[in-house]
């Protein structure tokens, strides 16, 4: 007999009840139900969600008068201000693709990005327009250049023959913006910081920018009405997608040129800000700023950090000044973080170290993402969880990359397996939670032995003399590699070599234990990562 | 020039980065995440989150092991029990489709059912035995039965020759459940509790129970592990999605057999509910509990209340008694609710009788529901947005059915110009906000003017004597029609007819005052509907 489905008969998707996910979709309707609630603050200046809607409508318009097709790309180039916000709507409102460069980028590797996008138009903050200028002067295809000229901000040079805002104000409020014809098109493109090599051009699609703008929500319990402090770059993974999760949950976009500890408290404390998202470098700046600076702080502030684990001792400080720190994990091809130190109400009860070092783990999958393992690399099989055996991580769902934009062998290659490559190696603990050991090609093998770069960097960060601190393999006749670590010292602090090293080996297996400590500086990249492989090649050239 | 997009080379989906949207996915989450955590509480019985995914994987085991294939039909009839929760991931698990059955249904409407959905394996709690045992007899092809013995519940019959926990005894817990290949795919099948004619069967996908859980969640702001209280029937929508959304939130499901206002509040007070769904008749049930029994409840207690604009004064005493209460409208074809009445921080300083008025009006479109409209019937223009003019309500976007079971036809009509018709009439307000007036069959005219029954019964409910009132259309040789109220008056209360009619003449415009009041219980469908198809054939009868 037969097997027939009844459940696949007359039963077809129509528009009444199937429309293409989009983020878009959450604009329109914070623009409908809050018209009247702010939407952005930029120092003096408020815009209301029906203000922000009916600018990324004219911001579209203006694109598509400028003859502008669905996937070609607009490339920003500008700080973390209003322009920046609405190009997240109203680029790809227009049908284009959001192209947001690393500010902190040097002009090749603009260059690079301009031609490899094939960016037909190109927005550019006056900050950033001495670097700009000398990009385009190394592209061939020019593209149409418009200026972003900051009311609040008068450096820098302000390129081509209008801004932002005159395009905004002769273009037309009633332009017929699209929903994608499909939610597999691409939204942005996010180029890698890759500390070697070209950028990688890493392409969204708007399935997962919706899907991840509620992932937010959810896994970070935001509520309605955040108030959300942009510390975290909105060219990084866009932003972590907060553009579009700020529009679901109708909060708050404030806006934050330069990324300083005294600016970032006056916004706090002005601007009740609720959340922000940071690199560990930026909790380290918070816990090290002075105690006037800091104030006091009575409403909650919760903060997403990621990038690297966080030293435990840096947690420590912030929980104790009364931040709520949510550790997490992920990559561009990952839309930022999908994965979470998600907390347990049995652990709260525990000390605040033995908390700091729960928390120092990067967790589990987020709500919305559907897959995660820790496997071998070279038959990815499921590392066992003791805790100890060292993997690969793997991830694989909605919230992942549509690919490498025109680089199908990279792209294949991370997704071999039918899982996606992240390159970090982790533990898988017993109860699920992974925990980093160290990227890759971080990872300090001595003697046969594996040695977490992360795991002698946390011991250092315990130190009271250090600020920041990091460990690499030195190359050893004797033991293959042995680790060496930069520290770069707190004000006024004196410790030497040997007490450093005398410290680690108290506190971990001397093998373990930097060999070498050199201070000084840390080399980073734009994105505040440290530079390992500055250090490496110093530290092989160190006698 | 060819115009080509580089964002549609070489970007394809891929297992890694594409996963069909499935609810199943929140429950594996939820047991891998916090598998010690309680996932249900029935009476004494607890099940924590990894016993109920293993209970759900025995069920789908146990299906596969019966013989039933993807798009087959599993039917429950089963009170708010673990049985009835665990269907919920259990069936689709098996790649079958789950049918809750309306427990309050008489035999014929049972069998109706069966026959339709071509049910393969009904599962009957011992209560609704005797119903079911009778349906049987009429059904051709017989389903295989199973029994649900609630060891908590003795009464009706056992049928079947196992019962569900012997299935799952004897099941493997190492079946290989699969997510649905296509999230599009049927995950149940809902049966319309219409008031006149055969039910439709109403089915809904992977999809739009994976995002309506995630709305419920981002919609009522509910946070993490919320305690859930089972008053709204799992069969209705199946509870508005909430077993997924519970799984999603890693929170409690508290069973509950029988609706009534000592065991909710010591459900309620016990184990700290903090979210109820019900019918406004469950609140007036609330409302009017003796003093002792409502006891002093400390903790936030949120309810969402739908099934009919809920009387402002019951909404009223509600809040008074410090529930938060908010307002919801949605139908079988959308999931439940879609519509909400988001409250705005404005509103909160006004006093609460004004509150509750605004509370009473159903709302906007929730945050992952596209679209909603108040338009004419006839040619689908929006009605002006003036709080007056009478329109019907459409609905589309992802929350929205596949259409009804082997009904093409009904399908056809209910998606016709490409919106969703849900046959209520409402009023859109100016900010945007709609408040229904009617069904469309519920309206009254009366010499050519729109009488809203609604509108008369919220006047009546504000009257101290009246417990339950409901206003349908009288033939009038004069007027067409006149409004016909009927009332059940409180406990020891006498307002006579006059008196209420004076009331209502007093506190409305007086052609829309009812001309003629009947006393006496109000007839109600199964879901607690009062029944004005009956109402109206007593209007028309009465002399």
């Amino acid at each position: 007999m037969q097997h027939y489905n009844i459940y696949e008969m007359g039963l077809e998707q129509n528009p009444a009840n199937y429309t293409p996910l989009s983020p878009i979709s959450y604009l329109q309707r914070a623009a409908f139900v809050y018209p009247e609630r702010v939407a952005q603050i930029h120092q003096d200046t408020r815009y209301t969600w029906a203000q922000t809607y009916d600018r990324c409508v004219r911001l579209a318009s203006a694109l598509n008068g400028m003859g502008v097709k669905k996937g070609e790309t607009v490339s920003f180039l500008c700080a973390n201000i209003p322009p920046m916000f609405e190009a997240h709507f109203g680029v790809p409102m227009s049908g284009a693709v959001l192209n947001a460069i690393n500010t902190r980028l040097d002009a090749e590797a603009i260059a690079f990005i301009l031609q490899h996008a094939e960016t037909k138009i190109l927005f550019v903050d006056r900050e950033f327009g001495p670097v700009a200028k000398k990009a385009l002067a190394m592209v061939a295809v020019k593209p149409t250049v418009i200026g972003i000229d900051d009311e609040y901000y008068n450096e820098g040079e302000l390129l081509g023959e209008t801004t932002y805002q005159a395009l905004l104000d002769q273009a037309s409020t009633d332009f017929d913006y699209l929903l994608p014809e499909n939610e597999w098109e691409a939204i942005t493109l996010n180029y890698t910081s890759g500390t070697t090599g070209n950028p990688k051009g890493v392409v969204y699609h708007h399935r997962g920018a919706y899907l991840n703008a509620a992932n937010n929500i959810v896994s970070w319990d935001m509520g309605k009405h955040p108030v959300y402090l942009w510390i975290l770059p909105l060219f990084h993974c866009n932003g972590w997608c907060f553009p579009w999760t700020i529009a679901a949950a109708a909060g708050v976009s404030v806006s934050l040129r330069h990324v300083r500890a005294d600016d970032i408290y006056s916004a706090i404390h002005t601007h009740k800000v609720s959340h922000f998202c940071g690199a560990p470098i930026v909790l380290n700046m918070l816990n090290n700023a002075p105690a006037e600076m800091k104030g006091n702080i009575e409403h909650e502030v919760n903060a997403m950090v990621a990038g690297a684990a966080p030293p435990a001792a840096v947690i420590e400080g912030m929980e104790r000044m009364g931040f709520n720190v949510t550790h997490v994990y992920g990559l561009t091809e990952t839309y930022g973080p999908c994965i979470l130190c998600e907390w347990k109400d049995e652990w709260s009860d525990k000390g605040i170290s033995e908390k700091a070092a729960l928390k120092a783990r990067q967790g589990v999958k987020s709500p919305m993402q559907e897959d995660l393992m820790v496997a071998s690399p070279d038959d990815m099989q499921p590392v066992p969880r003791d805790g100890e055996t060292i993997g690969e991580i793997f991830i694989r769902g909605n919230i992942v990359m549509k690919g490498y934009l025109k680089n199908p062998s990279a792209s294949e290659e991370a997704f071999s397996g039918d899982w996606f490559h992240t390159g970090d190696l982790a533990v898988w603990h017993e109860d699920g939670y992974i925990e980093i050991k160290d990227r890759s090609k971080d990872i300090i093998i001595s003697g046969g032995e594996n040695i977490s770069s992360i795991e002698v960097e946390d011991v250092l960060y315990r130190h009271p003399d250090v600020e920041e601190a990091a460990v690499v393999a030195k190359p050893d006749d004797k033991w293959g590699e042995t680790p060496c670590a930069f520290i770069k010292l707190k004000a006024g602090a004196d410790a030497d070599e040997k007490s450093i090293i005398d410290f680690c080996r108290n506190n971990m297996a001397h093998f373990k234990a930097p060999r070498r400590i050199i201070f000084g500086e840390l080399p980073k990249t734009s994105t505040g990562k440290i530079q390992k492989f500055v250090l490496r090649q110093q530290a092989r050239d160190d006698g």
